[in-house]
């Protein structure tokens, strides 16, 4: 019914009986139930055609409703909170050094950061329908536990455990799932490739990760491990990877890459560690690069031609139409496609190359943590039972911009 | 009605009306058709219970009428017939040059094939409900042509055109699929990991192809041609492939690489070319092992071990519980398996590569040919009226086996 309401309407209580072959009774007690949850709510007297009396017509509320992503990466952790319309009311990244700070240290500042923005929520009026945490690793969806993260350096820890015993409001749920196939969703859903059938989504940070959409629906795999392109071995005589292999793609197109050949004196993992955010990282290269340092475009060429090796693969596994290219790469774009289509042109299958491109994200590094908010929601549309009702009214909000298309925030 | 009567027959007209909620006089009407078609048929009074007149019950015929499944591939042409209760009645290969022949001579051969076994299943009283066609290579299967078959040196080839101009009943439905792709849905109704949700199939011939079962369904990817593994560059400094590109995984792993290392006086592509069914190939391979070549060991760990690197690229992508491995690796499975999985372990992300194993497929090279006559009788049970009635009866079978593991004909 709320589907129904949230695609068609406004409309009248008559006409969601007529739509959904709920009798007019049913639907009237649910609507009374949704209200009281802040889903729906009533408009002005709608005119059904030119005939009948006019009745009260229904439209999706939801602004009293909240839903929260949050996403800890190598070197950030980031929160986007929306209410069930999709409107971004809280979007936040903080630079953390979660690589080096070990899953303890990690969690607590996830809890502190997730504290934080509920607060924000409850000031706003906004009640909380569940939170979404984006890994970049595999992820045990059941449980909310990490199997791996091999960029963040966890192995075991769990997640969801570690929420319920923090005192963020105890009944709030909270799901934990991979960080690029939570992209992929939100490119699937509002990205610059909304409502391609076949893409393949590629997280460009510290470490590369991939979200696979195959046929409209997520790729999960048997475990929900699929689209684990980061430690595929492209190159046996390539260099050591953070994961103990030779020749991870993550080791030739990854932002420590990079970094590493744009501006080798500033390497991850080298020297004093300083952790930014990876905006700031890319500003400075950019930086160096309007200063006329020739590593910037040569780095930037080899990384584009290595995205491309890595595509061709893609393209021959998935024959997906688009590459949306995630974080730091859709910073890159205008450098790193043009050699990274040269690659693929030459590689990939004929039949499948020719009908697929890139397209870089305009999402930027909140995609993830979009992603997840929009689980949440998404959750809440499907089974509006598990939001727990509240009354105070929504009091105003901190950004007014809808999910769909909202450029990231710096 | 006819998947019912399948799944639950012998049933009478009655429980099927309910069962379906139709009403009778439609089950009625509808079982008349299908008995003159040859799907269903009576056997004799079935007590309902305690209650009641005993019914008449029916139960899935198809006897007399068959789905005809084929195959080109290299250096060989295989045809399997079933008929629509998935008893096989005909299956052949015959050794064929496709590769040196061209797509002319090829189809020619082809259409000479299925002729044969057309006319055979006309002995038997069989009428064909269609006839699909596998191809190691990409296929626009809406028109039934194949894009790109690199191993065939085919581009823009016409199959289904072809087969529709030949003489073979011209109203027999033709269709066309990647090879890999049938056998992967061969493997999944009926092989060694049949109910396996998520599974990759690998072609082992002088191509390798992949098929992906994920979540339950073929993968396709946006235009069929997902799961071309063969093309896949896994070694930038290795040898030239036969479709002009530098180490791809068909280079490391095809049957050619195997002949190649283990019998170089016998490669592919060298010397006076002798086409010979690839089980022959085979065949001299074991014989020069039992006379102590030392190189056909080393051949096949060498071949194991790429086979191993590739993988781990599968598990990464695909998470499946299983990959198979049909055509050749399935015969060296004993010596190709265990060195395979030491590099699977090595490469393959911990938490997927543990529940992944591999499994020797047992349908042999006719896994394609197979899941082709399987696509034709599940096409006939969701639209049996695309079924040409027919009233001769059916008088015998060649081979009386079920298509359900049955071994391969050497």
């Amino acid at each position: 019914m709320l589907r129904h309401v949230s695609t068609y309407g406004p409309c009248s209580r008559s006409a969601v009986a007529v739509a959904t072959g709920l009798n007019k009774t049913t639907v009237t007690s649910l609507v009374s139930e949704l209200q009281a949850r802040g889903l729906v709510k009533e408009t002005g007297p709608q005119h059904a055609g030119s005939v009948g009396r006019p009745s009260v017509a229904l439209v999706l509320d939801g602004s009293r409703v909240g839903a929260l992503g949050v996403e800890v990466n190598v070197d950030y952790i980031a929160a986007i909170a929306s209410d069930l319309a999709g409107r971004v009311l809280i979007d936040r990244r903080i630079g953390f050094d979660a690589m080096g700070s070990g899953p303890e240290r990690s969690l607590d500042e996830l809890v502190h950061v997730i504290e934080k923005t509920v607060a924000d929520l409850d000031r706003l009026g906004i009640a909380l329908a569940g939170i979404t945490v984006a890994i970049p690793g595999l992820i045990d969806t059941t449980t909310g536990t990490v199997v791996v993260a091999p960029n963040l350096g966890w192995r075991g820890v769990a997640v969801a455990d570690r929420l319920s015993q923090a005192d963020i409001r105890g009944d709030i749920p909270v799901t934990v799932d991979n960080d690029a196939n939570l992209a992929a969703l939100a490119e699937y859903t509002s990205g610059v490739a909304a409502g391609t059938s076949d893409l393949v989504y590629l997280t460009g940070e510290v470490g590369v990760g991939g979200g696979v959409i195959a046929g409209g629906r997520l790729l999960g795999g048997a475990d929900g491990f699929a689209g684990e392109v980061g430690h595929v071995m492209v190159d046996p005589s390539g260099e050591r990877c953070r994961c103990g292999r030779i020749g991870c793609w993550e080791t030739k197109v990854g932002l420590a890459a990079l970094v590493r050949m744009a501006t080798p004196d500033r390497a991850y993992g080298t020297g004093p560690q300083v952790v930014r955010d990876p905006e700031e990282r890319l500003a400075e290269i950019e930086q160096r690069r309007a200063e006329g340092d020739p590593r910037v475009d040569a780095a930037a060429v080899e990384v584009g031609r290595w995205l491309g090796i890595g595509a061709a693969m893609l393209v021959n596994l998935f024959n997906p139409r688009v590459i949306v290219l995630g974080g730091y790469f859709a910073r890159l774009a205008d450098r790193l496609i043009p050699a990274a289509e040269q690659e693929l042109a030459r590689l990939g299958m004929s039949g499948a190359v020719e009908r697929c491109r890139f397209a870089a994200s305009d999402l930027g590094f909140g995609a993830a943590s979009r992603g997840a908010a929009g689980v949440v929601v998404e959750r809440a549309h499907s089974d509006p039972t598990s939001i727990t009702i509240r009354t105070s009214p929504a009091i105003g909000v901190i950004e007014g911009t809808t999910m769909a298309r909202l450029p990231h925030s710096p």
